[in-house]
Parts: structure tokens; C-alpha cells; sequence
């Protein structure tokens, strides 16, 4: 029996009108039919990490998470960059998802982008990105590199992606991150994409 | 009219019986009769940063910690590992204080150390820390470096350091912290330490 | 045809008795019956990087590195540490290998690790490394990491590696890393590898 | 007896016409009367690092560098971006030097900066030289930061700097390095820089 793959998307911003979570409802009308991308939430809900909570019965909203990242096949993350790394918040939710094996990144494929208003598009912040996720053993995507520089000149008010470059890259990212999903899963348990 | 050089000492950890938060307990201990070496303790008090948060008037824990950094002469920032990096809870905070020109980091100079249970004592997470602070323009010393590896055997359980050579690397440090803070402001400003 | 998957393998030292060169002779009697490895002897062959050198003629120790790179189902690159970062001539090495279409390393796996005498083991010159071949869309291994410090207690003087948790990592990385090659590779055209 | 502060002067590229050549010079130009800013032209004549050939007696070249090293009161290193990290003959040029106590970088103050065609205007191979400055506890500058992003339209072919805010961000920064070199050295024994 088949089924979508399913990526789970995160914007790194809490901002009303962020600029990344505009990149992530994008790219979920972006994703082609046959496919499944979900919004995760969780961000603002979180508690900050501390260990001593991260026990065998942890905070209701990290259970949640967990649980979809156990669930996704892939993961896609806009990541907006506060002096010259991730913001707190994100950094707040990786470390959650990652102190247990059900939600596992090892092996799971990642694609990340980012958008800033200044000239360098979270260039490093996706560098600290890369680095962190490296050390959890994620897979992630090398190509294309997303860094949405002067992101105001790019995305309207409204969160429409008004730059076709940009669309076409997104497009493109959310291809190989399918292909490399479909790659590493046994083929039978995924659909295939149709495109939209 | 002179005064004492004034240190605020930072832990990246929320846990109860953190490693770092004994070598910044230490480091308190250890500063010389002549200077002081007040610890912040907003760490856990903090909001999740939020740019929609971050008005003229930002919560009241926010308003402490700027005016904190602002009074301080120098930092000592004791960061644990998290995946590769920093703590999103230290994040958070660096995050917070580095959006007002009050609490300006440019020029401060900042000493950093870090303690895991691990092989390389967070020197990943230390060179993030780094990235980081310098993207804000404050003054990072560079030596001695400080990796407090299996900090289980040089930190007892009660947080006492029990490894000779950490404090005498943590003495080091302190003292060339108050070197670089007496070399970078008006020598009338501040009085000249004392050892204890 | 069935063909051997082949190793390109690579220690970034010129030093006679060098620890990371005792690494890579280790790979190559650890590689299992059914697959080839080659070790690449051009490092302190190649000129030193120059974008006027690098024209449709390049020097022919470059024509022989790409040729190689380009044979190679996979890389083994074992790396010292020199402030903080891998050695030049390893970066000189990557720098022509790269800018050809021939030695392609978008999409080619490559495992890393490294020795050094010190207790970090290389581990901040394996960031620097993984940053750069990120860059250039190669598909680094995250697991197991291999960080052997204090080398000079885990290989003997004539190279030898003696200690047997090393060799069980060795043995874990050369497996993971024909695991991927075949997973990347039309089954076909890759031999099975026999356990030696 | 005064004399005037001495900065020496890298570019990280052998390239005839390199922009960052072009920045090296520029800056020569802009170095105000009381100060002298010496080219160090040794990039291509060193032999790559080798411990082996690390003696007592060193390859001649590199005898030349470190006595340049150890004269100079303060570093401008403008480096290129080869795959998100330094030129080869950068690190190289780096390596050799910091091998000695003579050309110890610890505590000199060095100003960065870099120029590339692309649009990140070397950013990562900034953040890569930070890092490996550091840890040889050079005191890196960290503003102005000068990526010289699409270099070709504001360098001309001749090597002219033809964009204002480039020039006015140089002047910028050599001004900072006079200032910091200042801070760091016994007053006695540098001559006060006149305007020029």
C-alpha cells in the first residue's frame, strides 16, 4: 500500500509577515500533487530547552513534534539569521526534536533556504544550519543554495513570492529534496509525484 | 572617582547541577579582591525572541538584562554543547541584548569557556559562540582556551572543581579579561585590582 | 558488466610518518574483497592554486587528479589540523579537483576523519573540511565521526594502528561509505562487495 | 625614539588582475603620512607546508616572511573565496608563519577583508579566516566588514576602485587597524599618523 511522502516544513521566524514563513507557505503550494507538506506550528509553543524536562514525559507541545518529525519523510526549513546564526527559536526546536530516537534526523533528508533584507540572504546563518544538522546526521541537501538577499525587494507585503527566480529555485529545491526522499525510502511505501 | 572593573558572568545552561554553571560559580570565587563578578541570572526568565516583541518597551526581564550588559565591563560566558553549537537558551539571551544600542557589545570584551561530558569539551559550540559574538563586533579573547572535557572528572557533583590545571586555566582567563577591560578603558575610570 | 566500486582515498599530510597517512594505509587493507582502493599520491605534486594556471591545458598533475577524481565512485579523505583548519596543500588539492566539470564531486560521497596528537583530534579542521565539500554539493558521510586525538598513543611509530577502537570506527566508515556509493549507483554497474 | 606603525599588506591571490591585488593596493594609497603599509609579495614563492620541512632552517622565502611578520605592527589580508573557504596559498602563507615564536601573530591586530565576483562578496571565506586567525590568537577587527560583492562593477579592469563606498569603508578600516595598533603598542614608540 502507497503513500505521499510527506515533508514537514518549519520557518525559523516568529515575526507576524516574516519573510521565511512567506518561503514556507510558498513552497506549499509549490509542492507537486502526490505529495504532502505540513506546517509545523510548534514554534512559539515550545518551552526553551532544559534538560531536566527532557524526561520520559516531556511537554505536551514537544511530544507533538516529535511525533511529526517521526512521521516526515523529509524535512524543509526557511531559516531567517540573527547575528550571523539561527535564531534561539529554532535552535530551540531542533534541540527538542533531537534528545530521542523517535524523532531521529539521522538519514532524514533536509532542505534549507533562507531570506534576509540585507545582502548576504542568512548565508551563514544556513552555514551554522548546515553545521548543526550535520552533527545530527541529516541529510542535507547541497543544491540549489537558497540565500534570498534584499528578501523586501523579492516578497510583497502580502508573503507573495513576486520574484520568479526565487520561485524557480524553490521549485527546484522541493524537487531534489522528493528525489532524495524517494531515493532513500523503500519504493513501495512511497507514491509517486505527479506533477501539479 | 574610580571604580571596581565590573564582570557579568553568563551560564548557557538551564539544568539544575549544570557544569558550566559551576565554572562560572568558580570564576566568581576566583575574581581578585578589586573587581566584581555579578552573574546574570535571566537566562531561563527570558520570552522566546520575537522582532514583534521587540519594541520600545520590551519586557521587563529584557529591560534588565540590557541595562546589565550595559554596566558591565567585560563578559565570561561558561557555554555547554547542543548539537554542534550553543544552547538556543544563550542564543536567546545574545539575541535579546543585541538589538539595543544600550547594550552594545562592540568593543566589550568578552572571555569564553564551555564543559561537557564529551570528548571535545564544546570547542564546536565555542567556535559558534565566537562567530557570533564577532558578527556584534565584541572583543573575544582568544587565549587561554578553555575545553573542560569529561567535565565529570574535573567537576564534582556538588560543582566544586576539583582539576587543578581548570583552575588554573580559569585564573588565567580572568585575569586576562581584567587585563583587556583595563587596557580598552580610561585607566581613571577604573581601579587598579588587587590580587586577593 | 559488473564493476568494483572504487575508492579515491586521500591523506591532506606531506609529513613522512604522518598519522593521517597511517589512517588511509589502514583503509586500504580494511576495504572488503569486491571493491577497490586507490590512494592518491599527487599532493605535494600539485602547483599551488592559480585561476591563470587553470586553463583548457592545466598542468598534467592536475589532468592526473582530475582523472582520478573523476574515476572514483568515492572519496576517503583523512585530514590533519593546522590552525583550526585543514593543511593548504589538502585545500590546494580540493581547489583544482573543483573547478572542472570531470572531477565533478557534486553528489559523490565522501567520508572524512582525521588524527592529530592534541585532544581535540582534528575535530574544528573537520567542520572546516565538511563546510568546503558541502560547497561544492558532495555528499559527506556524518557517520560514525572519527576523531582520533592523541594519536601518537593509537598508532604505532611505524604506523600501525593499535588501537582497536579505531580500527572498529575505520572499518564502520569504510562500510557506510560503499553503503552509500551502491545506494547512489545503478545496481548494475557495481560489483557486490564479499566480506574479506 | 618614534617610528611610524607598520602594517604588512596580503593579498590571498595569485591571479594577474586579482580584485583583491586591487584592494591591497588601494589601500597602500589610502594609508595616511606617518604610517607604511609594505606588500607582502612571498604568496607564490613559498613551497607548500610541509612539517618535514619546518627546520631549523627553513626554505629561504619563508625566513623572509616570518622576519616581515615580526616586524609588522598590524596585518590587511584581502582574501578571495575558493569553495566557501581561503585560497590554498593563503592558508599556506598563514601556516608557515605561525609556526615560530618570531612571526607570532598572537596579539597582532589584522584587519580582513574580500572581494569576489559572486554575491555573497566572500563571506565564507571570511568567516573560514576568522576562525583560523583566531586560533592563533590574532586580534581580528570586526568593523567595518568589507565584502566586496560583484566586484567587476566596482573595480575596473586596471585595478582602479571606482566605487565610493568601497573607498570610503577601506579608509574605514585601515583607520581602525591605525587606531588598534595604537591601543596595543607602548606610545613611545610609534609616530602620531598625520592626515594625509
Amino acid at each position: 500500500m502507497q503513500r505521499k511522502p510527506r515533508i514537514l516544513a518549519i520557518s525559523g521566524s516568529l515575526r507576524t509577515g516574516s519573510h521565511n514563513s512567506a518561503l514556507v507557505r510558498a513552497a506549499g503550494a509549490l509542492v507537486p500533487a502526490g505529495s504532502d507538506l505540513e506546517w509545523d506550528d510548534s514554534l512559539g509553543l515550545l518551552p526553551m530547552y532544559n534538560a531536566d524536562l527532557d524526561t520520559e514525559r516531556p511537554p505536551r507541545t514537544v511530544a507533538g513534534l516529535r511525533a511529526r518529525f517521526a512521521a516526515a519523510d523529509g524535512l524543509l526549513i526557511a531559516t531567517p539569521e540573527h547575528n550571523a546564526s539561527i535564531p534561539a527559536a529554532l535552535k530551540n526546536l531542533i534541540d527538542w526534536a533531537s534528545t530521542t530516537p523517535l524523532a531521529e534526523l539521522h538519514g532524514k533528508p533536509v532542505a534549507i533556504l533562507g531570506a534576509s533584507p540585507g545582502a548576504l540572504g542568512t548565508a551563514r546563518a544556513q552555514l551554522a544550519l548546515r553545521q548543526i544538522l550535520a552533527s545530527l546526521g541529516a541529510e542535507v541537501l547541497t543544491k540549489p543554495e537558497i540565500t534570498v538577499f534584499r528578501a523586501h525587494e523579492r516578497i510583497a507585503e502580502d508573503g507573495t513570492l513576486t520574484d520568479e527566480f526565487t520561485v524557480r529555485l524553490l521549485t527546484e529545491l522541493i524537487t531534489a529534496l522528493l528525489a532524495r526522499i524517494r531515493a532513500d525510502r523503500p519504493a513501495a511505501t512511497l507514491q509517486r509525484a505527479q506533477s501539479a
